[in-house]
C-alpha cells in the first residue's frame, strides 16, 4: 500500500528546514504516515511516488501549477527546443520578447511587463514598482501574497494575517520599522477598505488583492476598489497568481471587466516551469527603470518558453472552459455526497479552486485524515481541494467521485459508531500553524 | 556586419522597462548601436545573434551563469530527462534532496539546505534566516547582493552604495522605516567593520560578504570576520553567488578554509538554469521552521536537476582549475598588450572573474566602446571583462587576444593623434546610472 517512506521523509526533514520549499507540499498537510511526500514521475494527471506506484491526481495540481496536467507534450518540447539552442547567453533571448507581447495582446489595458521566475518574487517587484511610481509606503492588502517582507509586515503588530496566510504567524526576522506598512482589509467589504483610505490614503502605495479565489466578487466590489484607487492615485495590484488562466484566457480581472495599473501571474503561467510575470501599464511601470530590480537568472530562456507554449495551448484550447467544466462537476459532486451521507461540509471556491471543509469544526482534522487516508487505498491522491488540470477526465472525475462517496458513507457509520478518535491517528499530523516554510 | 537591431532594440525597451531583466545585460553597457541586445541560439562558446551571425564570446559568460559553457549537453540530458519524468506536482521531486546531500558533502561545515530560482531572492531569504535566528535586524554587509530591500535601504541615508553596487542610485520604493538597517563597511578594511560592530554589535543580525572576487582577501581578513561575528554572536553570510565553484570544488571560502554559518549560491550552480541554493549551520537554518518563506515554484525539477549535472562535472573535470588557467592566460595576456600598445590598464579580480579598466578616466567609457566595437568586427564579444567558461580553448584565448592586440594598437594610434571623440560614438550608450533595471 501507499505510505510515506520514512527514510525519505526523514532524510528530508534533516536536510530541508521543514522538509520542502512549499508548506502545501508538507506531507503532514496531509496524512504524515501515508501521504508519499516526494514523487519519482508524473503525466498527464498520475503521479508516480518513489515506489513506483501511480497515483490518480485528484488534488492541487501541483498546488496550482499544472493547469494543462504533468509532463504536458506541447510545453515540454518547447521547452525542449530552447534547451538544445541555449539556456542562457550574455545576450538577452528573443522568447520574453515574444511572451510580453502575447501578455499585452491578452490584457490590452497593460503597456509594459517584467519577468522573475517566483510568484512572491514577483509580487515583491510589483510592490516595489507601485511604490516607487507613487512615492508613497503602505500597502492595503486582502488574501495571501506569499513569504517577502513588505507582506508579512502586517503582522508586527497584530496578528492581522489570520485570516489572510496562517493563524498564529510570528513574523520573526521581519524589520520593526515596517510596522504599520501593510494594513488589511476584507473581500467583498468595501468599508474595512474605505476605513483604510480615510484613514490613510495620502500614504497608500498601492491596493493588492486577487479579483476573486474563495468566492467571486460581490456586484460592484472590484468596481469600487478600482474607484477608491484612482480618486485616491493609489495604483491597484491584481494578484492574479492562483486565479490567473482559470476563468477566463488571462487574468481572472478580465471576466468581471476591472483593469488594474499592475497585475502578478505565476503558477499557471508555467505549466510547472519556473516564470513569473508582472504586467502593468506604461506611466506605473516605467518607475523601475528609477529603481533597481535586477536578477541573472530571470533572463534564462526556458521559463518564457514554457510560458508561450502553456499560454498558445490555453488559448487554442479554451482551457479554462474545461477547468470551471470539471470544478463544477466535482462541486456538485460533493453536494450530492455530502447530502447522501449526511456529512455536513461547505464548498467554496471558483470551480477550478475549489474547496470543501467539515462543518464539524471539532472533528474535522480527523476527518479530512481519514478520507485522504481511505482514498489513497484507492490510489487517489485527494484532499479537500481539487485544483482541476486540463488533463482530467471525466472517467477521472467518475471513479473519483464514486470512491468519495464510498469513504464518505464509511466516515458516516464510524461518526454514528463514535469511532471517529480511532480511526485517524493524527501522530505527527501538522496543522499548518507549527512547520509553515 | 554584427549589429543592433534597431528593430528589437526598440521593441524589447517598449515592452520591457529597460529592455531586460538584467542591468549587465543592457546592450548600452557595450555598445548600443552594435552590441547585440538579443540571441537565437548558443553553443560552447559561441553565440549566434538574431541574424544568425556566430560570435566568439569571450565577454561574461551569461554573466557568469554559465560557467561549464552555453548548452552543455551533460547538464541539458540531464535536465531534459526530468522534463520527461514531469518537472512539477503535488508532491516534492527527489532531486532537491539529491542536490542537498551534495552541496553539504562539499561544505561540511553546513547542516541544511533551501531553494530559491534567483541569486537576489536566495540573498533575500538567507537574511530573513539569519534575521530570525538572532532576532535582530541590522545588517553590516560589503559589496553587491542584489534588487531586495534589505539591501538598498543602504542607500535611504547616504549614498551608502556608490562603492558597492552603482554610484547615483536612487532607493525609490524601498520604506523608509528600514533607514539604518544595511550598514556598509569595505572589503579587506577589518577596521570599517569595527566600528560598525562598537557601535551597533548588539544590534546586528547579520555580516555578509563575498569571501572574494574584485581581490583575494588580504592575510587574516576572512579569519578575523568569522572571529568578530562569532565572539559577537552574529550569524556570517558568504555570498558565493559569484565567485562560487569558480576557484574551488564549491564556495570559494573552501579555498581560504573560514566557515560561515550561511552560505548563498546561484549563478554557476544551475550553469545557466533557474537555481539558487541557502546552506547554513542547522542552529541557524532551523529558523526558517519559525518564520514564513515559502514558494510554489521553488519546488520544480529543473533547477536540482541542472545544478546536480553541473556540480558532477565540477567534481569530475575539476572545472575551476581550468577557469583559473583560462583567467590567468587572459591576465597575462592583457599585462603584455597594455605594455606593448602604452596604453595604460587596472587588471583586477580573481581569475575567473578577470576585469580590466582604462587608467585615462576620463577617456574610459569612449575606449571601452572603441574595443567593443572593434572586436565585433572580429566576430568576438568582449568587453573588460572576461568571465571564462569550461568550453573555452587555447584556440580561442589565442584568436582574442591576437585580435585584442590589434585592437589596441589602433587605440594606441587613434589617441597619439588625438582623434578619440570621432571613434566612439557615445550616442544612446549607458553609463550604467540612469538605467539600471
Amino acid at each position: 500500500m501507499t505510505g510515506a517512506e520514512p527514510e525519505i521523509l526523514s532524510r528530508s526533514e534533516k536536510r530541508i528546514p521543514g522538509g520542502t520549499q512549499l508548506l502545501s507540499k508538507q506531507s503532514g498537510q496531509f496524512s504524515r504516515r501515508l501521504w508519499p511526500s516526494h514523487f519519482k514521475k508524473a503525466a498527464g494527471s498520475r503521479v508516480w511516488d518513489y515506489n513506483g506506484r501511480m497515483l490518480l491526481d485528484m488534488s492541487l495540481g501541483g498546488i496550482g501549477a499544472n493547469v494543462l496536467g504533468y509532463a504536458d507534450p506541447d510545453v515540454n518540447n518547447a521547452v525542449k527546443q530552447a534547451i538544445d539552442d541555449g539556456v542562457s547567453s550574455t545576450l538577452n533571448c528573443l522568447e520574453e520578447l515574444e511572451l510580453a507581447d502575447m501578455l499585452i495582446d491578452l490584457h490590452s489595458w497593460a503597456d509594459q511587463v517584467r519577468f522573475t521566475r517566483s510568484g512572491g518574487e514577483a509580487m515583491a517587484v510589483a510592490v516595489r514598482i507601485a511604490r516607487a511610481a507613487s512615492g508613497k509606503e503602505k500597502i492595503a492588502f486582502c488574501g495571501y501574497h506569499g513569504w517577502h517582507d513588505w507582506y508579512l509586515a502586517a503582522n508586527l503588530e497584530n496578528d492581522n494575517l489570520d485570516e489572510h496566510l496562517l493563524p498564529g504567524l510570528i513574523p520573526l526576522g521581519i524589520p520593526k520599522g515596517l510596522a504599520g506598512t501593510a494594513i488589511p482589509f476584507r473581500y467583498n467589504d468595501l468599508e474595512s477598505l474605505e476605513r483604510i483610505v480615510s484613514k490613510s490614503g495620502k500614504e497608500l502605495g498601492a491596493i493588492v488583492l486577487e479579483p476573486t479565489r474563495s468566492c467571486e466578487p460581490a456586484p460592484g466590489f472590484l468596481e469600487r476598489v478600482r474607484e477608491i484607487s484612482q480618486v485616491n492615485g493609489i495604483p491597484l495590484i491584481f494578484d492574479e497568481i492562483s486565479a490567473g488562466f482559470r476563468i477566463s484566457k488571462g487574468g481572472s480581472h478580465l471576466k468581471f471587466r476591472v483593469q488594474p495599473d499592475i497585475a502578478v501571474f505565476a503558477k499557471a503561467l508555467g505549466n510547472g516551469f519556473p516564470i513569473a510575470a508582472v504586467i502593468g501599464v506604461g506611466d506605473v511601470m516605467e518607475s523601475a527603470t528609477r529603481t533597481f530590480i535586477s536578477s541573472t537568472n530571470w533572463t534564462e530562456r526556458t521559463g518564457p518558453a514554457a510560458a508561450i507554449a502553456t499560454i498558445r495551448k490555453f488559448l487554442k484550447n479554451n482551457v479554462h472552459e474545461h477547468l470551471i467544466y470539471l470544478g463544477e462537476r466535482v462541486q456538485n459532486g460533493w453536494k450530492c455526497i455530502s447530502e447522501n451521507t449526511g456529512i455536513k461540509i461547505a464548498i467554496s471556491g471558483i470551480p477550478p479552486l475549489s474547496h470543501y471543509s467539515f462543518k464539524d469544526a471539532k472533528n474535522s482534522r480527523q476527518m479530512k485524515q481519514f478520507v485522504v487516508e481511505k482514498m489513497l487505498e484507492h490510489n487517489i491522491l485527494a484532499s479537500n481541494s481539487f485544483y482541476p488540470m486540463y488533463s482530467h477526465t471525466d472517467e477521472d472525475i467518475d471513479f473519483y467521485l464514486e470512491h468519495l462517496h464510498e469513504v464518505f458513507s464509511e466516515l458516516s457509520t464510524h461518526i454514528a459508531e463514535d469511532k471517529l478518535d480511532k480511526l485517524a491517528s493524527l501522530e505527527g499530523a501538522s496543522s499548518g500553524i507549527r512547520k509553515f516554510t
